[in-house]
């Protein structure tokens, strides 16, 4: 078995979801923390690594791989079993669909560096911060809690009852919505989702608060 | 050669990218153009499409697609000629990385409807609109032009002589870039390959000054 080191951060997402992968798939991994608070991602030994001054970076076989969506990607084609993503096709475009859904159009507005920057530009302070938080969650999370309730596909898990890569991405969002208190009862389907994902120690051992970076 | 329905809207940088791969693939398809900024991409024979209300969706082999970029992923694996990803998976994580860097880090923050709520919420001029624009945009292109200056696998595209997916989520955003008179100097090496793409008809032909519903 591969052993894999994850730069990461405890309470970064898209560290999360790398976790996430890694424990499903069976790949043993250590973590170096990166703290974003701190603005350790941009010590020049970080920036070596990945230029963007992002977490996380996973080094794994030899090669130093940025952006968490192109690395569950690489570890899906590189350790295909158990399988995170469909194998046809038009499966794989809604399984994608429904992560991207949390990936680019609620994480990349709601992350720490932005929050902090409408804090310098426009004075926003926490609670104008969590508003912003909350209205890019609910605009998605309502047309999500529809796909997910309605259609066919489905299961105990977002797609079919095995969880994957629409799981990954959606749990460390569920669990970032608790700190700015995001109203969950309009969305009964992604909370029993959500709950099923944690009752699996894959979820569970990479929950934030089980990092030992945690605060 | 399968025809299939696009609906996007000519300024729209998600549109943008499927149009490319539709006409790199060779893939004919027909357009139905919905105005964002009168908010029919929220009329209801819309979002019985895409419940996001979001362009773009693409309807093609009878099948409904959202997301652009679950959609770029189906085109490569349904229509795999000419390929627009690598076959080996560290390439294919290398050209996702740096597709991802701009559809995840720039392009959510950047696009119209976070610009009218930044408006809304902290009285944002358009002025102060065009500032953010540019922040987010000069965040990212730091470090993505320092990777295709350094990485040997940039070649007159973003990887290799030949372009793919990195290349077709760049260019929509070099040309959004004009509207907000980003200043390109430090980025010569995305400028290169911006140039070298347009070139060819497969991106010219996609530019939104070329579409039908034009301003």
């Amino acid at each position: 078995m591969s052993s894999a080191l994850l730069h990461g951060y405890f309470r970064s997402s898209t560290a999360f979801r790398v976790r996430i992968a890694l424990n499903l798939k069976g790949i043993a991994f250590d973590q170096r923390f990166r703290h974003l608070r701190k603005g350790e991602q941009r010590a020049p030994d970080y920036l070596s690594l990945n230029p963007q001054g992002l977490v996380p970076t996973l080094e794994i076989d030899g090669h130093i791989l940025t952006q968490s969506l192109a690395i569950l990607e690489y570890l899906e084609e590189t350790y295909p079993t158990p399988a995170l993503l469909p194998s046809h096709a038009l499966e794989r475009a809604r399984v994608r669909s429904l992560a991207y859904m949390v990936a680019c159009e609620i994480h990349p507005l709601n992350n720490l560096r932005v929050l902090q920057d409408l804090s310098r530009r426009f004075g926003a302070n926490d609670g104008a911060a969590a508003d912003w938080f909350r209205h890019w969650t609910k605009e998605t999370f309502g047309a999500l809690e529809q796909r997910l309730a309605q259609e066919p596909q489905t299961g105990r898990f977002c797609h079919g009852d095995e969880p994957g890569f629409a799981d990954l991405v959606l749990v460390p969002q569920i669990i970032n919505n608790l700190r700015f208190q995001v109203d969950m009862s309009p969305y009964p389907t992604i909370e029993r989702i959500g709950k099923a994902c944690l009752e699996l120690d894959a979820f569970a051992a990479a929950l934030p608060e089980r990092q030992p970076d945690a605060e």
